[in-house]
């Protein structure tokens, strides 16, 4: 869990435990340490003449809070109806070991790989954290790529391989108001008092509008629209909106702009989300005090062309003007990265519809993504090598979510395609990126 | 901490240790077992043709959180500058303790009491519990009183007495919220799924309005509007702006309605406030979910003449008509009492006013109090007695905050005053109430 700073010696384990896996499967493997958590780096013997894919993946996970929603403990593995239930199953520690099992077959076959295999394996995708530049950034020429393989994005579903040319970007912050020294007694000064709890409901509940547009002016600056091909290709893409609410358990899908189709809003459209809220008391039972405090956690997603910088200007622009001035308002920012777009008609990705192909008997569909890579658009123009997106997890994986899960059947299917993914590699020429 | 129910031990712990304290004193004691916490009750040898007086109080405290605001631990008491530092200090233990060390000061001092005592000392006030009434609405008769002299009101300031003639009623519920199964990751679904925060926070942020109303049809039905008289009389008593905001640490006092007078809103109008939220993630460092459940505890304080049945139905209708179709709205109702009032030509009540004279050399202020005593009104209409409100703490005690403290030389007033209490009842004829 690379977010709490208590559980950073669990995630050095993870990358000792990384390491031994990579020795294990044949490949030398070095840790990086790093100003934050250690990048785990392993690659085949060099070969001359046969391209470079670099896989780039993360070891670490999502908190996985609330405890007890999961049905099995998040870090004890549990197979059940062909799942394998676990924080991190599907996002993205069982892809990663996919990748992982395609080399390693290739090495026990006794056939030459391919082509040249480089593992990047960061522990800071989670926080969008930028240590994985510092091994990177000082020695690019180290990393050079033909190709970047990432199994970070979804299958369109069940049997339904999916290539992913587009994901979205992000800033994340964090909004602190303050109104009084500590929390009162609700009798005493209620009628008085300001009440933090109630002035971040108050800004917080102005963000959206009925109509689901963001009411912040300047957020949707320079966002691109699609194109009328782009539009038609979404539309295609089948979306079954009674699936979608069963699989979330949910009535109606509120979250966005109600003008867009649904695959649109949620691949091609900036949205603003809480995504965490906290005042006064919320233990059990009843405590009358007006809280002095209140925080919010609140991301945007971002899409082409979108500047990050200038969002979480204008998003911190308008709160503080929003907050009243009775109370004091701090905003922390996390995270932030642009979105990223790749070419389908790339050979590299070309190749990789041609793996899928031949795994899944059908060629993928051309998809975007609404989550964010961060580190992916850093690798892509320090390398200068395309980035191919091919997942092997299901939509309703629930990802970040109790009870995350990764599809056995997915991860044999989601080795095979890697594996062949590194022979379609090896019969590109190699050079293209020089 | 009553309202926790992993600190019952503890609750029962210090009901013992009261019983021990009373014993010391001299006086007859009884735990009362009943289905919530333990009532401590305590008496003098009964005598005929002297009135009695009921001194009623609470061992139970509120919880302590937020510990690191805290100077020195809330359960060990310090003395820093006169002041004693601990939970409870002022709510409501030292005021308890003043009346016992006045009772034991008649005993030691070899005079017969002027009047029986019988103490209720319950652990169930802050959570506005009613075990009370399962000892008492039995038997009546067996605390049949002539006055009910409660501390558990503020003085209007330093060596500035006060007696209470009103406090406030309260209603106080939960509110829950949930959109999906779960928590949603905020790439995969921002855009269209329903996001719990953003829903609790546009419901209550439209729950007041910019005036400072209450912005709910029908909260303010029956609300007894001040006499001409009452509303002066307010007015007269000191109160500075600049030195209540010194006091809480805060710029404005935005928290109740701008028309009235700060001592009417804090005393004679209605209230609403939000004690507590909570929603999604909360802990250190960024968590990108769109969060499935968000909780508020609200709270409303009452005047006369409004109903706490019609206030919770009033305010559930509200949320539940504003809550938008898609999500489950949940309400569970915690404590609720209306507000209490007095008349300060009471006999009674005149002899607290002479028993505050003889010791603070002044007389005292006749206020109104905007907290809530729920037991009282039970006690008074059981009884057919009048409520004694003569209070010993200061509006700056921090009562269900952090740092809550008790002015040892209030203590020690208190205590004396509650001495000359028990001899001005002793002169008032009995019988006046039979």
């Amino acid at each position: 869990v690379s977010t709490d700073p208590a559980h950073k010696k669990d995630v050095s384990s993870a990358a000792s435990f990384l390491k031994e896996i990579f020795r294990e499967t044949g490949l030398a493997c070095r840790i990086h340490k790093t100003s934050g958590h250690p990048v785990v780096e392993a690659w085949s013997p060099p070969r001359k003449g046969v391209p470079t894919v670099l896989i780039y993946g993360h070891y670490d996970v999502q908190p996985p809070e609330p405890l007890d929603e999961w049905l099995s403990p998040p870090f004890e593995p549990t197979v059940r109806k062909g799942n394998l239930y676990a924080r991190g199953a599907s996002d993205d520690k069982g892809p990663v070991m996919a990748h992982i099992k395609a080399v390693e077959a290739w090495i026990k076959s006794g056939a030459l790989l391919p082509v040249n295999v480089r593992f990047l394996i960061e522990g800071e995708e989670e926080i969008g954290g930028t240590s994985l530049t510092e091994c990177v950034g000082p020695n690019p020429e180290r990393f050079h790529a033909d190709a970047i393989l990432v199994s970070d994005t979804p299958m369109l579903g069940p049997g339904k391989p999916a290539i992913c040319y587009g994901i979205r970007g992000i800033v994340y912050m964090e909004v602190t108001v303050r109104t009084a020294a500590s929390d009162l007694h609700s009798g005493a000064h209620g009628g008085l008092a300001p009440n933090a709890a109630i002035v971040i409901a108050e800004l917080l509940g102005k963000l959206k509008r009925k109509d689901g547009k963001v009411n912040v002016p300047g957020f949707y600056r320079n966002v691109r629209p699609l194109t009328r091909r782009e539009r038609e290709s979404l539309r295609a893409a089948d979306w079954d909106p009674k699936r979608y609410l069963r699989e979330i358990g949910a009535r109606a899908f509120p979250g966005g702009e109600k003008q867009y189709h649904p695959r649109e809003r949620q691949w091609a459209r900036p949205t603003l989300d809480i995504n965490g809220l906290v005042s006064g008391f919320t233990g059990e039972g009843a405590k009358t005090i007006i809280p002095c405090v209140a925080r919010a956690k609140i991301s945007a997603r971002l899409v082409p062309d979108q500047d990050p910088g200038q969002v979480e200007s204008t998003l911190e622009d308008y709160l503080r003007s929003k907050c009243p001035p009775y109370a004091e308002i701090s905003i922390r920012k996390f995270e932030s990265a642009s979105s990223l777009m790749v070419s389908p008609d790339t050979p590299s990705i070309e190749a990789a519809g041609r793996a899928l192909r031949r795994v899944f008997g059908r060629p993928p569909a051309f998809i975007r993504e609404g989550g964010s890579i961060p580190i992916l658009s850093y690798l892509s123009a320090t390398l200068h090598a395309p980035v191919v997106m091919m997942g092997f997890g299901r939509p309703d994986d629930n990802l970040h979510a109790p009870n995350e899960k990764f599809n056995l059947g997915d991860f044999h299917r989601g080795a095979s395609a890697s594996a062949c993914y590194l022979e379609e590699m090896g019969r590109i020429s190699k050079g293209r990126n020089d």
